[in-house]
């Protein structure tokens, strides 16, 4: 193990589950590392609480008539379960061949680190950084960053910026840089469904009682038309902004087709909207998804019950030029028309996020394809992304500031699911990436 | 608490949940506290090992020229949970007014417990029992007896008897006698849903997989026409025998109606079958019902993940004259049909049970109202009811004897649910019933 690596290791112990309220000190123990190794390669640290975890910001010696770059990142992680998929503890790092399997290796502990120990080389060679710099780590990226905007908002004069660049996405293919010019937006929404006061004998009650059980599946099933794969919501692609012809054809010519999408995931076949690719489908339109879905018995045998509740999680990926606030307004409209009778709906709205899309072609856009093609000896793809990240659009609104997205995550890095695992090639290449980068954009 | 209180208190402790491999060896102890009991009150018992759950037998000196009658009862409970629920420990008996609280306190235990002490005492006060008595006591009812009827036909010269009688069905009002003339069968199907090789990152394969949490709902709300309420699965109702007028007619007199059954069940209103009252959908309708359904995170918060797997456990009420096996073909070859695409399923039948109709005005029967009558002092009211005793079949079937349901359950005893209970009015009628009723079926 290098030192780097060691590192790494180090990092990735934490089990820093952000919408886990139980490893809130873990999260917190996670920031004080990051403080504490920032320090030692001499930036000026703050450590910010919140009213959930603690942002981390650092800073270089800024100096007027350079650019500033501020570089994003977050230091929570997703949960952990199913647990029992995990050939290894999941906050036990384990190397094998090119991977370190740990969660929040790729998503998204690697890739910040790579920043940091990036800066810190240069640094610790006795150099100055080309640019001001900012760090600006967060603890609540896979909640929705409830605090980040309004972090933003309050410290806005501390952290304008020419530029924001964070490396949280994918690249296309092993050795072949990405970037990353557009994001799907997210809106969430909890639906708790209540019947009966208690649960009820299905024999003495069968028959007479909406069933939440039944009313929770005909509420999510009622989103999408199978044969179409289209969501049913009233005004659901009212505001999609079509994909632009020259997006579709540079996306046909990547390396990535619907056999890799098959082994990536392991179906037996692909399914979503009609008349688009995969690539498409998952960059380019919106979908509705049921994330979790629950009630009556889930356990051994069989009990017959009709259950007294039921309860629904749903997210919403979006594109531009689609509202999360709209979105979910037309949902819960939605979901309050199809409920049956004799049930009652709890609607609870989770976090949101904007969808983003950046001209790929502007100077920094430019200067960040440069420092990927200097770091990785190829010309980038230029692609959007199924995922969200939120902030992007408030970096945007606050500071006025475009992100570059310059994603080290493989295809099969398994991000959110048991074995997430990092590429340490993408690791030392990332280290690279950050000195190539400053360089480029210190020179726009 | 007087002293037959006490001994049911005793019965009650014993957590013998017969669907929880974790319970067996409580489920055993339960048996011998029975055999136990048994004997002691002069009884030839034997406790019958099976492939799950022992089976208690206890006879009188059987001598020829009497009626032979069997009494059968279930010393197994359901599951608890949820456990949160239950204001008192399930198995920690509660006394608060007329009623004991506890799991199994009405579904069986203190029902069969009842007539275990009427035997008891007749013979403690040193008489004869009027009849040949059987008491034939199994631990796997809630499991569906997977093992009673292999049992009954390897000692079935041993069981032959002229009539069965049960106590594990209810009463239509507190004071009301209530003879049940028939039963809803009942078929279990559990349902396995498998999609991508493990639980992916819903943004980066949102929308170009078919979502298994999405999928299960498709499958469980294609069960039911919401505006109607009727089943959808493809020849469900051929089979089923139309309520007669006189059945309707004397329904509609019992003092039960939509009221009070929204007030025992605690919906904000009814909801089933078209054209049909709430007493003829419970008691002569088949059903459809999602006992349990699951997939996906259903814990805290949010996780924006498309899951491998998802799960469905549905179960069939049935009338005469549906057969369970048709049904489940039905069911399946429907699941099946309306399955997504990229989604395979995995189908296990559960247990099954066909339903029972007797006519109520045959010699036992009318023996069985007049024991009713004597011990409650009113005129038995005529009812089916909507659970399943699927023995009861088995009892025509291999011992060809008819069965009598003389139950001693009120409205709001919550089998099944949290909070169960039994009202000790109705257990020491049961003991005075069971006197009653051998007395009038000696004499028949």
């Amino acid at each position: 193990m290098n030192a780097d690596v060691k590192v790494l290791d180090e990092f990735l112990r934490f089990p820093s589950i952000s919408t886990d309220s139980a490893s809130r000190g873990h999260v917190n123990d996670c920031a004080d590392w990051l403080v504490e190794r920032l320090q030692k390669s001499g930036l000026d640290v703050e450590k910010h609480p919140t009213k959930g975890h603690p942002v981390v910001l650092a800073k270089n010696k800024h100096i007027e008539g350079r650019k500033t770059v501020m570089i994003y990142g977050h230091y929570d992680v997703q949960p952990v379960d199913p647990l029992e998929l995990w050939d290894h503890p999941p906050f036990e790092p384990h190397i094998a061949g090119d991977r370190i399997y740990a969660r929040g290796s790729t998503d998204n502990k690697g890739q910040l680190l790579a920043h940091l120990l990036g800066v810190e080389k240069t640094l610790a060679a006795g150099k100055d950084l080309p640019v001001n710099l900012t760090f600006l780590f967060e603890g609540e990226e896979e909640i929705g960053s409830p605090n980040l905007e309004p972090f933003l908002e309050e410290h806005r004069d501390s952290l304008l910026c020419d530029v924001v660049a964070i490396s949280d996405t994918g690249m296309v293919a092993p050795g072949v840089p990405t970037f990353t010019y557009g994001l799907r937006g997210i809106a969430c929404l909890e639906v708790l469904l209540k019947g009966p006061s208690t649960d009820l004998h299905s024999g003495i009650y069968g028959g007479t009682v909406a069933n939440p059980a039944t009313a929770v599946a005909q509420l999510a099933a009622s989103l999408h038309e199978v044969a179409s794969g289209r969501v049913q919501i009233d005004g659901f692609y009212d505001a999609v902004v079509p994909l632009e012809d020259w997006e579709r054809q540079a996306w046909s010519n990547l390396p990535l087709d619907d056999a890799e999408m098959i082994s990536l995931t392991g179906v037996s076949t692909l399914y979503g909207e009609a008349d688009y690719t995969s690539l498409e489908r998952t960059w380019g339109r919106p979908t509705a998804e049921v994330n979790g879905i629950g009630a009556g018995y889930q356990g051994e045998g069989s009990k017959t019950v009709i259950p007294a509740e039921a309860m629904l999680k749903l997210s919403f990926r979006l594109v531009p030029d689609q509202d999360p606030s709209q979105i979910l307004a037309a949902a819960k409209a939605h979901l309050k028309a199809v409920c049956p009778p004799g049930i009652s709906l709890e609607l609870k709205m989770g976090h949101d996020g904007k969808p983003y899309k950046v001209d790929p072609h502007n100077d920094f856009g430019k200067a960040a394809q440069r420092a990927l093609q200097a770091t990785f000896g190829k010309e980038p793809a230029l692609i959007r992304e199924g995922g969200s990240i939120p902030i992007v659009q408030s970096f945007k609104d606050v500071l006025g500031a475009d992100t570059l997205l310059l994603g080290l995550a493989l295809p099969d890095c398994r991000a959110h699911a048991p074995n997430e695992n990092f590429s340490l090639e993408n690791f030392a290449a990332g280290i690279q990436l950050n000195q190539n980068l400053l360089e480029s954009l210190g020179s726009c």
